[in-house]
């Protein structure tokens, strides 16, 4: 499996980030391509001021996390859930992701702006792959690409926002393991392993790398449902046991429910 | 960046990983080799038999998790703190990490065998890399790869368990951003997302790709720590709200500290 980083200058509003990309690098059959989120949110001009009125309750998450109330706002206007706060974050859940601050960020945006997620990542994931379709012949599955928390580790790692063009899961469930027993429950998240490949060339700073091309990449291509690679909060085992004690204990989660 | 699966016969007890690796594969300077934490611990016999007699506990918890309660009290025994359960699940910290069963595994086990983690996993991974200096004199980084589940996502994906010889985060505090913007409290785990980049490659089944090889990947080469990988719960961003508001109500994490 090679990574390519496709290097680009600052990309704007306006651009059409797939003309920017076939500029740079022809396509092959069966490639993946790794769109920074922040790309495609710079070039549908996804940045808004946060100068906005804060409610009490934004006031009081500013206060807990270290944000600033018209940010705080503006990620719980943007959030399905609000869960609590750690330095800095706000930790939300948006469409069935657990994210800090409902994935805004004000990383790579414009200095006193934030960067929002698009409207819907797996039909931009969907428009990249039939836009390159179209214009080149050829078959490639996209990946968008975020970057997030996990617990207890330091640092982001990458994760897929949106994918289209490949099944983004690996179900080994009925399948043997290298004793030959039966695999009882594991699924691998492909999407989610290609999507920290590419994470680690694109960077979080002002590295410029809005593509990176996977080539010879093990997934089956195609159409798949990609919210696959979502589970529900009663289903997850990182949140049955945290927030059913949550339930037991409080009656409802703190937050809101939209 | 290119990645290089190394497929092999099955691992047993007694097993030298690093003459298998060698046999196979001529590294290279600066090339990151990555070591399926499985097949460590099958080199190393850590396999245990679960038919262990289960404390209350672990009846308890065993009835929760549709887990066998052997099994359940070897994860007690190996855990530092139980969190909670869900479905084949009892979610524990070991060793600073929040992982399932405290990385104790059926899959790729013998029949009626678990697999162990290693007792130190970077003492693990900077003893590969000093034999692969001592016999070829080349410079090299290890990871020992597992894989863990996420918040809300379906599946696995890979984590450094253990790393020698680069530095397994990249520090972007004070650095710029695209917009020429101090970047506030953004690190990377660079290890993370190459353990995910050769999980992918290592899959979960009867794979039989103990190793894989990364090669030109965007690292700091040199001996620094790898406990920079974890970050303490009172910090994290996941913790500090889950667990901030579960010791509010409740006065104490249900579990164990040992």
């Amino acid at each position: 499996m090679e990574l390519i980083a496709i290097r680009t200058r600052k990309i704007v509003e306006g651009d059409d980030i797939v003309s920017l990309l076939l500029s740079l690098y022809d396509p092959r059959d069966l490639d993946i391509v790794a769109v920074a989120d922040k790309a495609l949110a710079a070039s549908q001009g996804r940045f808004v001021n946060h100068d906005i009125e804060p409610s009490e309750e934004a006031m009081k998450l500013a206060e807990e996390s270290g944000l600033e109330p018209g940010f705080a706002e503006l990620v719980i206007r943007n959030s399905d859930l609000v869960l609590g706060t750690a330095e800095r974050t706000i930790l939300t859940v948006k469409d069935g992701i657990l994210v800090a601050n409902a994935g805004i960020d004000h990383k790579n945006a414009p200095i006193g702006f934030a960067a929002l997620w698009p409207e819907d990542p797996n039909y931009e994931a969907r428009r990249i792959r039939d836009e390159i379709a179209k214009r080149t012949g050829r078959n490639v599955g996209v990946i968008i690409v975020d970057s997030r928390l996990s617990p207890l580790r330091m640092g982001t790692t990458g994760f897929a926002l949106g994918i289209a063009g490949f099944r983004g899961i690996r179900d080994y469930r009925g399948k043997s393991d290298a004793y030959g027993k039966r695999i009882l429950v594991t699924t691998l998240n492909v999407a989610d392993d290609l999507a920290s490949a590419a994470h680690l060339l694109m960077g979080e700073g002002d590295d410029l790398v809005p593509f990176v091309i996977i080539r010879g990449a093990p997934v089956e291509f195609g159409d798949f449902d990609p919210e696959e690679l979502k589970i529900s909060p009663d289903r997850c085992a990182y949140f049955r046991p945290i927030y059913g004690r949550l339930y037991e204990m409080s009656g409802r989660i703190s937050g809101r429910q939209k």
